[in-house]
């Protein structure tokens, strides 16, 4: 038998949550290592060797560490193409270009804006940070148009890259799940219909469900 | 013989260079479809069908369009496979993990501080837009650190996914082409040894070269 793979991180942190979901998506055993980030351990040379930018999570492999959330999980579902949900990064090369696309679009359009909502609404206000109105207004002005076109989109199709759920919707849980859960901006996804139903739907999911009862645990 | 994918846009936008870079890279023909952007013609309901984000660049090849420069060149070298440069994205699964790798850095970490510059240094000034220094200031610190991250990296593999030219090192030279050659930051990069001497190796690519020569006719 294979040995696990290991992910480091808080299962708190986006990103971390990202490629968590992914591995639960894809049945993949794994190691979950902590970090204790409180204590700076992201910024020591040992973590830095994995991850070079001293963020969470890093990842390893039998061959191979590697970093960033969305390259991760296009590994994971690669090198076991086999296992769980077969169809999480498309079964041809015309589903996967839709899968890549739509995850483009989350890491460029809807990340940054989501990112810095989630910082500001959610953990500032526990870390003490006085929190930037002017930015969350941006954001929230960003967001509302990147929303806009997701509504459009799935009033034609089911996910966003088409009839399955893929890694393009996968990728949106974990700053989702925080707006919605807890701040107050849920209604930007409540408030538009189709948004609304495909939250409803991947957010109910086997995988992330056992994710958030890991951040909970922690 | 097949006919020529279409890439639309300038060729001085950033993200539209990422894409013809690619192309010119794998040797894919390419009708190259200007859209207007001083007449809002991205803003159009013709172009928003095929870019639902009103930006450039979208792209069709026989059965698809699609949007998203990084998603593009994922899709041009996966279907052009045996086209130009074999090895651009890689030619077994942990090359490939590598690159996604150092394209999402680029994607998630290089991109952002390097777009607000380019756009406050090179086209704020002409565009009679003020400046905003404090947004200058905080993007260059950023884009230090991602740059010391990088040059140690650089001093270990000749590029940035290890020995050959990749995907993750071509996503890199529309932005820093600004920023060497048209704004004062280009000693950012050339004050950084192994940075440098990556920059006057990617910069000097006959691809690159032929993406400059389309920038200066438009
Ligand atoms: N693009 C990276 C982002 C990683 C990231 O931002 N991680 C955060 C936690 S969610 C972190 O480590 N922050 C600490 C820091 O940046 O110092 C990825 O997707 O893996
Ligand atoms: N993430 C997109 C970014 C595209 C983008 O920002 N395009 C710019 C030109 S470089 C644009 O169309 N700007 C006009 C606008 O946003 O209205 C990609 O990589 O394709």
């Amino acid at each position: 038998m294979a040995t696990a793979v290991k992910v480091y991180g808080p299962p708190i942190s986006t990103a971390v949550s990202r490629v968590l979901v992914c591995l639960l998506e894809k049945d993949v055993e794994f190691q979950l290592i902590s970090v204790n980030m409180s204590k700076g351990e992201h910024k020591k040379p040992d973590f830095l060797k994995i991850q070079p930018f001293g963020q969470v999570p890093a990842f390893e492999d039998e061959d191979i560490s590697l970093f960033e959330s969305r390259a991760i999980c296009r590994y994971v579902c690669e090198k076991y193409a086999d296992k769980g949900n077969r169809g999480l990064y498309g079964t041809n090369p015309l589903a996967k270009a839709s899968i890549d696309q739509w995850l483009e679009a989350e890491g460029q359009s809807f990340n940054p804006p989501t990112s810095t909502l989630v910082f500001q609404l959610a953990f500032a206000p526990k870390m003490k940070i006085k929190q930037d109105q002017g930015l969350i207004k941006q954001s929230e002005g960003k967001l509302a148009k990147v929303l806009d076109v997701y509504d459009k989109r799935l009033g034609e199709t089911q996910f966003l890259a088409g009839h399955d759920f893929s890694l393009a919707d996968l990728s949106h849980l974990p700053n989702t799940q925080y707006l919605v859960g807890a701040t107050e901006k849920g209604e930007l996804f409540t408030s538009r219909k189709n948004v609304a139903r495909w939250w409803a739907e991947i957010s109910s999911r086997d995988s992330w469900k056992k994710v958030l009862d890991m951040q909970k645990s922690v």
